[in-house]
C-alpha cells in the first residue's frame, strides 16, 4: 500500500551546542571522549559556563537523520518534543525547513528545548553532553498511529530509551508500525547508552527490528561480544537488515546471507557529529527508493562524508547533488 | 594613565541567525546584495519561514570587533542591550568566553534578543537583515562614564545610530571619553546607516573621532564624494587616523601625512559577514599595544581573512597563534 511518508522518525529533539576545544579541556573536565553523557539542568549550566563560545544548530540523532533523508529526496516526517521557546522554534524551523513534517506540538510549561553541548576536538572527534529538557515530555500520547502507518519505514533512536516516558512511546511506535506491516529501523546510539538499556534493545531487536544501524563498538556491546566478526552474524541472526559502520574503514551492509562492504566515501574530517545519523540517512533513503543495498550503503558513506567535512550535525551542501555527481 | 581596559566597544548586542542561499532567493526577495536592513519582529518571522535551515551564534558589528581583539590579547569591555531570554543567554555566554568583561544588565520585559538574519550566497557575501528587539533598550543610562573613562579607546558602531536612544547613549560615552583624554573610534557600519544618518555621523566625526573605520563604500558615502581618493583626502583632513577597507584590494591606513598601504591577508572566501569588524579588531589591538600603523594594518587584514575563511562572524581559530606565525 502506498503511503505519504518513506520515513517517520522519533527521538530527541535537540538544539546542539558546538564549541572547539582542545585536549586539555577533556581532561582537566574527566570527560570519555566520543561519548555521549546525560546531564542535568545544574550540570548544563556549568558546563556551559567553562565552554568556549559556541554555534547553535539544530541536531538530534533520529531529527538528523530526518533532515537528511528528505535533502536525499525522501518524504519525512518526525516526532520529538521542543518547548515553546527560542530554541524550540529554531528547531522547528529548521526540521521545517528542511522539509520534513513536523506535526509534535510544544510543552507549554515546565523544561526548556533540550540541548547538547557538545565539545569538539582538533581530530574532529566530539564529546557530548545533553540537557534532556522538554524531550523527557514525549510520551505515548505523543504517537499517532494512523501516522506511523503512513510511512514505510519507523525510525527509532535509542537515545529516545533514556527518557523514562519515552520507552512506553517507543514500543507503541512500533507495534503500530508492525500492526500495518511497516518496517521498524533502531538506531543504537551510543555504546553507553546501549549499556543502560542493553535487555530492552536486545527485546525490542529479537521482537522485530527489520533494519539495525549500529556502528562497530555499539553493536559488540549490544551482544556482548569481542569481535565485529561475532557482532556482524549475531545481527544477520535477528533483524532483516544490519548496517554496521566502522568509522573510516567503511560499512558492511547484511541482508540475509548477503553482505556488502561499502567503503567510506573520502572526507577531510572536521566535526564527527552526525555522521552515523547521515549514514542512516543514506541508507533509509535508499532502501525506501528501491535501491539494492550497496548503493543504499553507498549513499549514507555519501552523506556522512558531507557531514564530517564541517562543525554541525546536519548537512550544509546539496546531497541530490553530491548524490547525483557520485552516479546516482 | 593607565587603564583597566584597551578597548571598549558599545553596539547593538546581536544573535546572527546564518543560511546558505542561492541568488535566485535574493532576487525572489527583492533583497539588496550585501546591505543591512532594519526589519520589524512580524518582518522577521516572515523572512525567518522563508529561510533554509541555519545556525546561531552571536555576533553584533562591535561586540564582534571586541571578541576578536580580546582573542589578540586586548583587555576589552563591551557594552550593549539582550533581553533575559535563551539568545540573550548565548550572546552572554559567548562574549564573556572571548574574554570580554559584559557588564550590561539584560532587560527583563519587551522585545527578546536581537537577531540579524544572515544570507550568505556562494560568493561569500552575505546580505543581513536586523531585527533590532531588545538592543533598542539601550539608552544614556546604560553608559558608565567610570567605565569609558578606564579604557583606552571608546569603540563605537555606525549601527548603533539606528535605536532612537542610542544616539544620547552613543553621544554621552563619546564625551565621557574626551573628557577623560580617551581616544574614540567609529565604524560606519554599512553605506546605507551611513545614509540613514549621515549629517549626524559628518557632525560626530567633525566634533571629536580620533579613529575613523570604513570601507570604501562606506566612507565615499560619508563624504558624498565619487572616488575613494577623495574620501580618504576628507577623512584625512578630519580624524586623527582612518583604516579605510578595499575588500580584497585591500586597506590604507592614514594618519597626518603618513598613508600605509596594506594588502588583504589571503583567504578562502566563505562568509564575508564580520569581516569589517574582524580588521577594526587587529587595528585597535595593534594601536593599543603600540605597534606602528603598518602592522596595525597587518594585523587587521590578518583577522579577517580568518573571519571571512568560515561562517559565522567571529573567530574560529586562534588569532594569537596565527599572529605569532606571521611574526608579530
Amino acid at each position: 500500500m502506498a503511503t505519504r511518508f518513506d520515513i517517520i522518525g522519533i527521538g530527541n529533539a535537540i538544539v546542539d551546542v558546538v564549541a572547539r576545544i582542545d585536549e586539555a579541556f577533556l581532561s582537566r573536565h574527566v570527560m570519555r571522549k566520543g561519548s555521549m553523557t546525560l546531564i542535568d539542568a545544574e550540570q548544563a549550566e556549568r558546563l556551559y559556563a567553562s565552554m568556549p563560545a559556541g554555534e547553535e544548530s539544530s541536531g538530534g540523532s533520529a531529527a538528523n537523520t530526518c533532515a537528511a533523508a528528505a535533502a536525499l529526496g525522501a518524504r519525512v516526517a518526525y516526532l520529538g518534543k521542543v518547548a515553546d521557546d527560542q530554541l524550540g522554534r529554531v528547531f522547528r524551523h529548521d526540521i521545517t525547513a528542511a522539509g520534513v513534517h513536523f506535526p509534535s506540538a510544544p510543552t507549554r510549561e515546565g523544561a526548556p528545548t533540550a540541548r547538547c553541548l557538545i565539545l569538539v576536538t582538533p581530530d574532529g572527534q566530539r564529546t557530548m553532553h545533553t540537557y534532556l529538557g522538554a524531550s523527557v515530555a514525549f510520551a505515548e500520547r505523543d504517537v499517532d498511529p494512523a501516522l506511523i502507518a503512513d510511512a514505510a519505514v519507523l525510525y527509532l533512536e535509542g537515545y529516545l530509551f533514556d527518557p523514562p516516558a519515552a520507552q512506553a512511546a517507543f514500543r507503541a511506535a512500533a507495534a503500530a508500525a508492525r500492526a500495518t506491516g511497516r518496517r521498524v529501523a533502531l538506531s543504537l546510539s551510543d555504546p553507553f547508552c546501549v549499556e543502560r538499556h542493553r535487555d530492552a534493545f536486545r527485546a525490542l531487536v529479537r521482537g522485530g527490528v527489520d533494519i539495525l544501524c549500529a556502528n562497530e563498538a555499539e553493536v559488540t556491546s549490544l551482544y556482548q561480544v569481542n569481535s565485529f566478526e561475532e557482532a556482524v552474524e549475531a545481527a544477520r541472526a535477528e533483524v532483516g537488515l544490519a548496517a554496521l559502520t566502522q568509522s573510516e574503514a567503511g560499512s558492511l551492509v547484511v541482508r540475509g546471507t548477503e553482505t556488502v562492504r561499502v567503503p567510506a566515501a573520502p572526507a577531510r574530517v572536521l566535526d564527527t557529529t552526525g555522521a552515523g545519523d547521515a549514514y542512516a540517512a543514506g541508507l533509509l533513503a535508499g532502501l525506501t527508493s528501491g535501491r539494492d543495498i550497496r548503493d543504499c550503503g553507498r549513499l549514507g558513506a555519501l552523506a556522512a562524508a558531507e557531514v564530517i567535512g564541517h562543525y554541525g550535525a546536519r548537512p550544509q551542501a546539496d546531497l541530490r547533488r553530491l548524490a547525483a555527481d557520485a552516479g546516482f
